[in-house]
């Protein structure tokens, strides 16, 4: 029977969920995700990919209603969605759904922040929509992982354009048959390939995930349909996009488990594996005087090796994925940051020293892949140790709401210093209760 | 060597051809294909998915520079390429490229008219790059096929936003490297569905394969640097949409053949294993009454069979793929145009009558798939038959410049009788001499 289709079954939950069905912990978990993008959509709104595409794009923009983070001239709702979803990602310092390793919130939290300058909409309104847009999201990320990123899709992007479909039509009001249809008109525009990873271009899909998922449900409202099983249908998103596709995962404890529930917020701009040492030298750091250091000794997981053992490197994107560099940079600077990420942090004398003298990571097999030990020599022949077994920003060891406050101040701050952070922190702190969802995109609008 | 990557050589080999390069032939045929989409695109107008898709896009639209066909409003470039690339492909009426079934020039086409109203341009200028972004498409699309199509994507889609990227950075003027990049910003967009197909959401990615190639160039000119092997790298476009790649098929003969010579411009709007069927059943009209005939017989290859026996239709749609229905409606009425495919055909009663009175689709297997044989059986006892070898508008019979034209006066009348067609199809046909390839466009808004 067509109804019982899994495209249809979601449309169903997406129309008949209310804000009160949300449970009080998902709806705290949206609130700090939207707070997590915002703060990294501040940072990335200074990178150079931004300003160019947003020159690319400038000359065709509509009435200008909605906030570009950090810019002084708004642009039409579905050209802001592309560039902020594009900025909050563009560093890869989001967060990320374990699983999938989907950034969820760029696509979704930049489609509704754009659309939430072109009509009346509470913060409660935009947080559900946000919920379901993510819940979609993520749940179409899990039918098709590992086997689609692993392919090359990325999954960031195809699945995002989804939940910036749903998000949107749920703020529309859209009825089941045309959130069916924005879900259709999605799959027409899921892209994004992995190849372009470590490019500007990666910024080109993200942000059509975003821009596209909008104008799905913008069509979808204007009648433009869709096939009935946009997902699963012979030739849908799901069987074409995966080699193996897990259909139950789409509706499995739907409306009862949240996907926000398996949304790590990052800490530190660089691979994931990496977060374990850094907390380790960061501890470290106040046990021992950098300057004193001999060598250091990073045990860990085989996939810490496999993924940061790089010793020479040159540049801050390859920085990210340095296991000597995060150690270094943090021992000696105290931090770990995109200023310590950067190029001129990599060509730091004194970085690239300490660097050098970081040994090869060591692997224990037994080690769990959340856990990680920094041995540091000092030059007169003492030892400290530390170990970390589940890093800050983990979802074993998630990140307050004061670590995200601290990063919103630190990202604001380096990456929009004329954006008012704290009125914009307040801003972001009271969405659930405002009456005006648009004061969250104006708030991260230049004071002057 | 990076250089000697499939990606690069194809940006090498834009970027050094030159107009007088292009042979004579292929310069007919590429102002021929764009007097067809030209044609396409003014029936295409007056569909209601364009109207919703208009109606959606509206708001969004930066300062009006570029036609849509048959509107009396411009919009920016970017929203004039997607409204007129759906125009140009929403029947199915376009053309055909041998092998891959991409319908090659209405995203090519359509990208490049929308940029003709925004920057000087001759109509040699839009032909070459018309040429090129064609060539770069077909060859795409041959490596991948069939196993792309077949897998589920959208081949016309997919390959068109690589075509609309040349083309237009071919009037950028891009250089080697940007040209490269506008391959890999395409890379990123590249999207489209099987499963659309038949639903108003196909054409939101034929849309985009005009609208996103042509940002995929100016974003290439903006800066935006995409990945060096968008194409051949071990997650690039290629290797994730298909499972088996001809690499080879990118270059070879790069500039020597040109794939437009495998281009069959569409005479009938319905399946390509009809046309035959068709030419018959004019051809026999010529010699029967149509009140007098009892029963038809067709005899064609297996595919003819597979693909279109189906007696029992309610929908235009359905009539498309109706052997049936195309020997009925064409025996009935001497035509085979839109309004032989519409509803209104199908329920016509006299249509339902004879369409009822055709026979099941009889197999002969030594018939070669373009040959297709009608019989017809008189109510006197008399037969008459007549036998294709190749039908109108194939490869092995194409399309004259008469046939295109009568298409062209037939269509405008039929989606925009306010358009002055005479003036556009003698500007059509100037086009390769025109000063201002603007001329194209504007000719295909309403007089008044």
């Amino acid at each position: 029977m067509a109804d019982s289709g899994v495209s249809r079954q979601l449309a169903r939950f997406v129309t008949g969920s209310r804000w009160q069905d949300i449970p009080e912990e998902t709806r705290r978990q949206a609130s700090l995700a939207v707070l997590n993008v915002a703060a990294t959509g501040l940072a990335g709104a200074r990178d150079v990919a931004l300003r160019r595409l947003g020159a690319a794009l400038a000359p065709f923009s509509g009435p200008a209603t909605s906030t570009v983070i950090g810019a002084k001239d708004r642009r039409d709702a579905p050209t802001a969605a592309f560039l902020n979803a594009a900025a909050m990602n563009v560093h890869d310092f989001d967060d990320t759904h374990e699983g999938t390793i989907i950034h969820p919130s760029a696509p979704v939290a930049a489609a509704l922040m754009a659309v939430a300058e072109t009509m009346p909409m509470t913060g409660a309104d935009f947080l559900h929509a946000f919920v379901l847009g993510t819940e979609v999201e993520c749940r179409i990320g899990n039918a098709i992982s590992p086997g689609h990123y692993d392919r090359g899709w990325h999954i960031t992007s195809t699945c995002g354009v989804f939940g910036a479909a749903v998000a949107v039509g749920t703020l529309l009001r859209l009825d089941e048959d045309q959130v069916l249809s924005a879900l259709g008109n999605a799959s027409a525009q899921a892209g994004g390939l992995v190849e372009t990873l470590g490019f500007m271009a990666k910024s080109i899909s993200v942000g059509n995930a975003a821009r596209n998922g909008l104008l799905s449900a913008l069509m979808a409202k204007a009648g433009v349909e869709g096939p009935p099983r946009p997902l699963e249908g012979p030739r849908g998103f799901l069987t074409v996009s995966a080699d193996t596709v897990d259909l139950d995962a789409l509706t499995r404890d739907l409306g009862i488990t949240f996907e926000l529930s398996r949304n790590a917020l990052k800490l530190y701009p660089c691979g994931v594996v990496l977060m374990p040492v850094i907390d380790a030298c960061l501890a470290l750091r106040d046990q021992v005087d950098p300057a004193a250091i001999d060598s250091v000794v990073i045990t860990g997981h085989p996939l810490l090796k496999a993924r940061t053992d790089r010793p020479a490197i040159v540049t801050g994107r390859e920085a990210q994925v340095s296991a000597q560099h995060a150690a270094a940079a943090s021992l000696l600077r105290g931090s770990a940051g995109l200023d310590d990420f950067s190029d001129a942090a990599v060509n730091d004398p004194a970085v690239a020293s300490l660097r050098a003298r970081v040994q090869p990571v060591a692997v224990d097999p037994a080690c769990p892949v959340e856990r990680a030990e920094v041995l540091v020599r000092l030059a007169d022949g003492r030892e400290c140790r530390h170990a970390i077994d589940a890093a800050r920003g983990s979802l074993a060891n998630p990140a307050t709401v004061e670590d995200i406050e601290r990063k919103f101040r630190t990202l604001a701050a380096w990456g929009c210093p004329d954006v008012n952070a704290e009125r914009a922190l307040q801003t972001a702190h009271a969405l659930e209760h405002l009456d005006d969802a648009a004061d969250l995109p104006r708030a991260l609008k230049p004071a002057r």
